[in-house]
């Protein structure tokens, strides 16, 4: 039992982040740790790296969406160590979301665990992923302090904070839902962002559905309860009424037949829906949701409170469920950074993505968009902008490394060649009932093909299924939509 | 918009279970409700069936495990309309709960919808599912009271109580973790009896694993973060240990290899680890879960603390992830019942499996025993002694309603037939490794044949895919199998 008691030996008065411990990074041989050099900080980290040390230059990328998880995949690590931080271990396939809500696909079949991605960040000596939140960054000394997430689930184990050095610093930290500064949108909506978003949304969903059935609720409870209200009419919110109706038509009348008249759907907006789409396609979506029984109401939400929201006209919406999808704007990390904003408050980039006023700080995905001293314009946060942003900077630092400028302040004068151009490659959207629309123009003014229906709904789904990162994702993803097909939507309320 | 007005005319003085509501069951046309039924009470519900109206006799059902899940599945609802109350609308499938901790099987694979397994209660105009959890049996008037689960997760809808009038009564509603009133196991263990218990343990093993890998972390607290205790060493705690090790063993050595030389597992049990298997088994077992580094600690546990145990002895033992599973005992709701018990506080019954002190009330699973003037020993507590009980009674009601007895108090003069006989037909265990134990012996004192190993191990998987109940679950249950051996399991958190 010797071990146990070696387990045993623990010192209470042992801070965790205490400075004066051996915190030296395993395998940053030639790394000077802030045990020693950032001591009155008292945090610990990982130290900088030298040019000419074992160590190779590293690479910290905040965030695993889009942008970030594209980055990290195409980056060599033979070339470069990668840290990341952030405060999930995944990425969410996110236009998929919508479909995990009601149980067409199954949550993890939409995530997909950056050590997946990037294979180096759960294998190489240098690379790491922290489960954290970078909360400053400081350009001149070439850090980032960041605090753990530890969401409260373990016991007492207290977020700690910790600084790492960066040769290159890649923000991908997105964007966050927009509220408009609407009170109670936060206390009582659900966004649709996240898994957990979409775990909340069908636990909600299927408790309302047992609950309305049980004696002794009256018949206004039963229809507020039942009662979903989406806010937005963005692809998102289109995609997730389409879904919904689709798991009303399909599965509650199936398995919840006692209450399926009461039952409904509305989306809220406050000017068109689907607004980028061609103006035919926009037809078709309002006449295919509105015959699913989805009803479109064009208002502008003025308050939101426990059980209804209150539009600008005065009018009082009763509802059950409440999903929340008007779009991003800065979150407050992006905020409280000093750099240069776009306009619309985001990072401000040159066109080679580079936040100009520092040196080796890039900035892709939603939080970052071009200076107005690009001359061009903000690119929309959209999955496929960031997505391409990330594998141009993967590239551009690959090349980087090259050309001998991968450590930190030593790629001043590196040859960066094209800078990065976008070319939108369409848009689609699906609106349930196996029908999906289809937009191929090059931009909103653009004249291109465009078209609706089943054809553009296999497309969606062929489309999305090829984009799909990993194969056993992939197969989850097909999987999925098979057993959806032929056994219905799972209503296990776990 | 004039729906919108209608869903807006709500009244805040109209509470949900106001008596004076018209609440009268849809297609129970003569049945009599609770509005005016039971006023003075101020409880709406399902009012009593009447012989000979249309409505069918109504079996009520408490609990949704192994007993009433089997027995809900058997229940001719041509002649009976079934309602289930039960804290969770799905069953689970326990034997594979321990493969879902750590990602071999998926939540949902192992989760089956009640509505699934008995299609009535989502499509019959009488049958129902009632999220809920019975508060009061009152035997004399043929009645259950419930109170609605809301679990917190809707924003302003508190419980409310109802009635549900029975003509059969079938508790069915399990035992709970037993923890031998040791101070602090509920609120710093977690128990592996539901499927969120296996999501809980599955996001906190995730997250330790994380954080363990953050700078500042000491080498002591790393140890205790990734030191999993399970408690308890019968089939759960060794299957449940046996998965662990197979995912340290594969899957964070692959995907968490900074941290792999720190995480541990270590198995307590205070006498012999499957105590009911044959002793050649038990050895081989010890000698697997040793191979794979597990520690067998015997000791008994004295206190749990946030972050350590106290064993009798004294020694202290930390750890960062602590399973408990030293068996079941009564739940409150059993011992609040006025039942003779059987020995063990359970409720008794005879060997039809009836309350006998009563008329039309049954008892099934682990909440119910033999009484002692049976003669006949208190049944262990088996998913397959409880599932053969459901089988057993749904045949038995099926001969009631034949006989014309499936009205309240019309059974009494009825020839039953056999009684209920427990016949064993083995016990499985797999150790982890493509290695199982088989016992076929009728009884722990019988001969009988009994194997271990890999060909075991494949009957146990066999013997469990037939098992799980429905075709879409099979289904998945194979497909999570392959992809863990082909991809390793997901470690996404979400």
């Amino acid at each position: 039992m010797a071990w146990l008691r070696s387990l045993a030996r623990f010192s209470r008065a042992t801070k965790p982040y205490a400075a004066d411990l051996p915190l030296f990074p395993r395998g940053g041989g030639a790394a000077a740790s802030f045990c020693t050099g950032v001591a009155e900080a008292g945090f610990s980290g990982l130290g900088p790296t030298e040019p000419g040390g074992e160590a190779k230059p590293r690479v910290v990328v905040l965030g695993t969406g889009w942008a970030g998880s594209r980055f990290m995949k195409d980056l060599d690590t033979r070339a470069y160590d990668v840290v990341c931080v952030a405060p999930r271990n995944h990425m969410v396939f996110t236009p998929l979301l919508a479909s995990t809500c009601v149980g067409t696909l199954e949550f993890r079949s939409v995530a997909e665990p950056i050590g997946r991605i990037q294979r180096a960040i759960s294998t190489a000596p240098g690379s790491y992923f922290f489960l954290a939140n970078c909360t400053r960054v400081d350009p001149d000394a070439h850090t980032v302090e960041c605090e753990t997430v530890t969401d409260g689930s373990t016991d007492t184990l207290k977020p700690w904070k910790f600084k790492v050095s960066y040769d290159k610093l890649i923000i991908a930290c997105g964007a966050e839902a927009s509220t408009f500064g609407i009170h109670g949108v936060k206390d009582h909506a659900i966004f649709l962002r996240e898994v957990h978003h979409a775990q909340e949304i069908r636990r909600k969903l299927l408790l309302n559905l047992m609950l309305s059935d049980v004696p002794g609720i009256t018949h206004e409870e039963k229809t507020r309860l039942l009662h979903c209200v989406v806010v937005g009419g963005g692809p998102t919110g289109v995609e997730f009424s389409g879904e919904l109706s689709d798991f009303i038509i399909r599965d509650v009348h199936q398995r919840y037949s006692h209450v399926k008249d009461y039952i409904h759907v509305t989306l809220i907006e406050a000017n068109e829906i689907l607004s980028s789409f061609d103006v035919r396609l926009r037809q078709y979506a309002i006449n295919q949701l509105t015959k699913s029984g989805v009803r479109l109401v064009r208002g502008i939400v003025k308050d939101v409170q426990p059980e209804k929201i209150i539009l600008d006209n005065g009018e009082e919406v009763p509802y059950g469920l409440l999903v929340w999808s008007t779009g991003v704007g800065p979150s407050p990390f992006v905020r409280s950074l000093t750099f240069p904003k776009s306009p619309g408050g985001r990072i401000g980039v040159d066109e080679w993505l580079r936040v100009p006023s520092v040196q080796d700080v890039f900035a892709i995905g939603d939080c970052s968009g071009y200076l107005e001293s690009t001359g061009k314009p903000v690119l929309p946060a959209l999955a496929q902008v960031a997505e391409r942003q990330g594998k141009y900077l993967a590239s551009l630092l690959n090349r980087i490394s090259k050309a001998g400028g991968g450590y930190a302040n030593t790629a001043a004068d590196i040859d960066l060649g094209d800078p990065f151009v976008y070319r939108h490659l369409g848009s689609m959207a699906t609106v349930g009932r196996y029908k999906a629309l289809v937009d191929l123009r090059k931009s909103k003014e653009a004249k291109g093909l465009s078209l609706a229906g089943f054809i553009s709904w296999f497309i969606w789904r062929s489309a999305y299924l090829t984009r799909v990162i990993s194969w056993r994702n992939r197969f989850y993803v097909a999987i999925n939509w098979l057993t959806t097909l032929i056994f219905g939507r799972d209503i296990s309320r776990i």
